[in-house]
Parts: structure tokens; sequence; C-alpha cells
């Protein structure tokens, strides 16, 4: 397969990929205006499939780090991509021959778009994740071995930053005090592969799955169909509840957005407390105070009337919505995949389950 | 004057390295440490001048940034200051000609040594502050123009961060919460400058002043003199007073070791009440509640007994000390030096003047 993305296409991917997201990513707003834009002035980005990566060529993904309530507030300035992608070619000594997404999410699916139309270099179709996380080390890139530094880094200041360091997990460490002292938001780029490594450690076609989700969500809308009974459908998906939030905690600390969502079930599912705690994404949600999905598996809360997600920034008291588990990917469901983010690398003392098991206890 | 630096010269100009340090620079057994076994491993260092330096030369300075009481625990591991230097020469892609110290204080004057005859190329006579300052931008290269970045910066660990800012004060932001996220402890290397720029912008003949310093207190321990008359008399000094430490307030805070400690004077200064702050190194000295020398003059707190200076981290209840102000360079004593580094930068409301006019109001 080989296809264009068009400004149009932008907002069916930013749909889809902020219910991959599992409430991260970003709000994906800002990622469409930015990465129509690019499309707008620079033209088209050709989607390319991981088999049309030549073993020895080289791939760079950028993303979008910090807090997604900052997000909204501050800006990217555009430049901030090229700098960090250049940046980390400039340090690596090569030239990239194409880009990818760190995680399917909100905003940080569409960065690399912008990225692509601006560079002028096609975008694979795949991510590290097959969702979004909150943590930079939590990519089948280091489930493949694959180092997470050199790590670039560009705020819209104009500061820039290269690093590598002992491990995936320092990288992470420097990196989230770095964008907490930025103000909050970065963009980042590392994880840069080969196309041999790319072929065992990405997840093929997230791209194209954002974009049939976000296509089938428009469909229903035209049809006045369910969205929720199409999702269910389309993922494999497990309907947790259907209801009413009542209530929203939320603190920014560490440079993470962290909190807990409260909802009560609605009609047929009147008389169920569910409860949700997020850092970024949806990390477990509890139902009657029996916790039933956790990461890594996805937990998304969508907009009832229309199954548009709702990221975490934006969750309100009032908001009727769906609460949906879907099943991760398979390399997610190694043991090296739990405990890299798992509910216990989270301070939860939860065995993870995959959901289709604990769903139906 | 070209001069060798041996295993023997080191206690000298730590000796005196800690005294123009105005309480900071760090413990200076620890570059005791570092310096006399790489002078060891690796044979003498060569002083030269700053004109020994040819006009297109690249010189690179290395330091310890981070809270002093850290480093007398945290010990470098002795790799962090070569790899933050070559991480610096590859970055820029040059080779440095000579090293020299950012600072002239305890510990930071000898990591330069240590590089010096790791590296085996030749120390600079010279440094860019006359005494130690806590902030990375508050050097004579940033009242010359000279960029604090690209900076490079390396744990013990092998964590390594290379950065360029918008300013030098975004320089000493990010490095500063870096530090603080490596375990309060690292080396920088930066403000690498061409032999032209040097010629302008550094305090030349530090380390010769230092290693006087030294000798002078040798001489005078040896020959039972008053070591705190001689140092009034070669450094221009001025006597605040001497006494005793009743009271030491210390805490570490956002990187740095941040306190004040309280002298109550003895003797002929019977009756005076002596309060210093200090960010690292002392900032400002009452004494009866009146501010009498503040930043960028320095402020000496010395064994009352032997002359040696105790560096803020080391300071504790029932030290018998002498404190002394002693005029700093020139340089500092513009409008833009006392703007970078004088008391009000450091949120002290009260004008700087020179010591000298002040202490006889």
């Amino acid at each position: 397969m080989v296809s264009e993305l068009n400004i149009g296409d932008i907002e069916e991917i930013a749909i889809g990929a902020t219910i991959l997201g599992a409430g991260g990513g970003g709000d994906p707003t800002i990622g469409m205006y930015v990465s129509q834009q690019a499309i707008r002035d620079h033209g088209p980005v050709r989607l390319i499939t991981v088999d049309e990566v030549p073993d020895d060529a080289w791939l760079i993904p950028p993303a979008g780090v910090g807090a997604p309530t900052v997000g909204i507030e501050k800006l990217p300035a555009g430049s901030e991509i090229t700098t960090a992608f250049r940046a980390l070619e400039k340090y690596m000594n090569i030239r990239a021959f194409a880009t990818f997404s760190s995680e399917v999410g909100g905003s940080n699916s569409l960065v690399p778009v912008a990225a692509a139309a601006i560079l002028g270099i096609p975008l694979v179709d795949a991510d590290m994740m097959g969702r979004a996380f909150p943590e930079i080390q939590m990519t089948t890139g280091t489930l493949f071995g694959i180092s997470a530094w050199p790590l670039s880094m560009a705020d819209e200041r104009g500061n820039r930053v290269v690093m590598e360091t002992m491990n995936n997990l320092w990288t992470e460490r420097l990196a989230r005090v770095l964008t907490a002292r930025m103000g909050g938001r970065s963009i980042v780029c590392n994880y840069a592969m080969q196309g041999r490594d790319a072929k065992r450690a990405l997840i093929w076609g997230s791209m194209t799955l954002a974009r049939t989700i976000g296509r089938t969500l428009q469909q229903c809308r035209q049809n006045k169909q369910d969205p929720i009974a199409a999702l269910l459908r389309l993922l494999s998906a497990h309907l947790v509840t259907r209801g009413k939030i009542h209530d929203v905690q939320r603190r920014t600390d560490r440079g993470f957005a962290l909190g807990e969502v409260h909802i009560t079930g609605t009609g047929p599912h009147t008389g169920e407390q569910v409860r949700i705690a997020f850092q970024n994404e949806n990390l477990i949600v509890w139902k009657n105070e029996a916790a039933i999905v956790t990461v890594p598996d996805l937990i998304c809360i969508l907009d009832e009337a229309t199954g548009t997600a709702i990221t975490t920034e934006r969750l309100r008291y009032g908001q009727r919505v769906a609460v949906l588990g879907i099943p991760c990917d398979e390399k997610w469901r190694t043991p090296a995949g739990v405990e890299l983010a798992g509910p216990r690398y989270f301070k939860y003392d939860v065995d993870y389950r995959p959901l289709e098991a604990a769903h139906y206890d």
C-alpha cells in the first residue's frame, strides 16, 4: 500500500488516534492545526508501509512530551519540530529516510505528519505503542532493545538539548525534568532506528487503523448509528460502562497530568460506580471497586453521543460518556511488556490480566 | 612565565583557591585527590599564561556543578570529566588546545588540573570569576558576550547531555534541573572560547595567585605568624570580624546549598553580631544588621588559627573564625557586572558598594 495524506485525511486520523491514545497523546486540535498548516505549506505526505523501508535506512520519530493540560495553552511554534529533528540527525550524523509516530494518540500522532510535510520525507504507517503511554521508555522499541537515546529536545524559545543516557529510564528522567523546566511541554526526537529494526519493533498499520476508526465514526454520524456499538465491533472492545462523570480530581506534578475520574452508570448501567486513574493516559479502571481493565490494555473514555474520545485534560463534571476497554497489541502482553508498562510499574497492587479474561469473571 | 604543576603544588593551590572561592567551589579535598591522582597517572601539568594561547586556539573549562554539600558525599568517578570534555569537543567539532578554570574555588580550581593531566594539554593561568559564584551565567565570559553554550554535562553513571540555549540564563536553568535530577552533582564543560576572546574575557593569573596565597599560609604556619594578618596584607582585604560561630542554618534547595551563618565577635570584636547569607558562596554580610560587604566582592570565612577557608558546607557551630572582605576583580565593578552578580540579583534589597567605601562609613 502506498497512499498520500492530505488535509482532509488529518481529521479522520486525529479522531481515531485520539481514541487509541487511551486518554493521552494530547488534545488533537493542536496537532491538527500544526499538521494541516504543514501540508498546506509543503504539500501532501506520502504514507508508506514498514516493509517499504530499506533495511539500512534511518527512521526518526518526533513527539510532544509533557503534561497535555499544558499543551492546550502552550502551543508549539512549529519550528521546534524541525529543530529537534535536525539536532538528532546532526548529532548522529545520519539523514532520516522517513519518520513515524512514537505513539498513536491525539496530538502526538500528527506531530510526525507535520514533520514529514515540512521535511519532505515519507511517514511510515506504524508506531511504537499501538496506543499512548506517559513515559518515554514505554515503547516496543524498549522491548526490542532499541535505545531511547540519543534524544534531542527543543522548545519554542530555541532551547535545544541532546542527551545520551545509561539506559532508557534515565532518558525519561532527564527529559522529564528538562520539559518541566521548559514550561511543561517540549518536542523530542529519539528511538532513531534502521529499517531492519523497525520491522521487528514497530506496531504496523497504526495510522491506517486510526483513519479507519475516524471514518467509522464519521459514517455513524451521517447514518445516525450508535458510534459506541460500531467501535465495540471494530476494535474487539469491551464496554465497561455508560454513565455520567460526577467528579474529576486532577493535579499537574512532575511534568505529568495526574488524577482520577469518577463515573456513575446510567440507563442499563445504573448502580455501577466506575473510577479511572490517569497519568496523562488512563491507567486503571475499577468497577464497583474491582480493577477490571489495566494498562497496557487501553481504557478509553468516549463522548457517548459522538464516540469521540475525551483526553484526560478535557474530562469534566457532567459529561455523558462510554468507557471502553480495548485489548493492547500482543507485544505488550509478554512478561517484559507487562513489567515495562503494567499496573505495578505505576504502583498499583494489581496483577495485569488481559481484559478479555478479567471482564468476564 | 611557563611552569609545571606537580603533585606538591596542588595542596598550595587548593588552600589558596578555597580562600578565593568565597565559601564556594566545593570542598578542596575531593579536587585534590582527583587532580593528584591524575598527575600521578599522567605526569605534571604545564601552566601557561593567557598570552601564550594562539588567537584561534580553543580553550574549554570543565567544572563541577551542584550543591557542595552533595559533593562531599557524591565523589566523582573521574571519567565524567573526560566524558563531558570530549562530548563538547565532538559536538563543536573542535579540539581544545588547553583548558582553564571557570572559577577559583575549592574543588573547582582543581578539576581543570585533572583534565589537563588526563588529556595531556596545558592549563591556562586564568579563570572567569576571580572567585567562585553559584550560577553558570555568572562569569566574565557572560560580561564579554561569550556564550555559556554549547554546554556538555556528564555524571558518574555515564549519562551525558549537550545543550544550546536561547541565552546564558537558560543554560543555567536547564543545567541546574539536570544536575538536581542526576543526584545533585555533575561535571559540565562550556564557555569554549578562542585565544583572542580569552585575552579579553578572562581574569589573568588566578592559579598563580591561589598558589601564592597557599604558600603564604604555609609559611605563616612554619614561622608561627598570624595568618589572618598576612592575608589582609597580601589581598588588600578588610577584616569584618573575628569570633565564634553560634548558629548555622542550611537547606539544600533547587540544587543549591542555601543558608545563613551567625557569628558572635570575640576579643577586640566583642559585641559584634555578624550574619552571612550564602548560596553555595557567601553572598552578603551584615555587621550589627548593616550590610557591609556584598557580592560581587568576596566574603571569606577562615579558620582563625590556620587561615584556611571554611567552605559553606563545612561551617558548623563553635568554629572560631575570621571573616574577610576581599575586593573583587574590576571587571565585576561595572554596571553589567553588578547586575549579573550583585546583591539585587540574589533578591537582597541592597545596592552594591565597593567594600572599601562601605567598610569605612
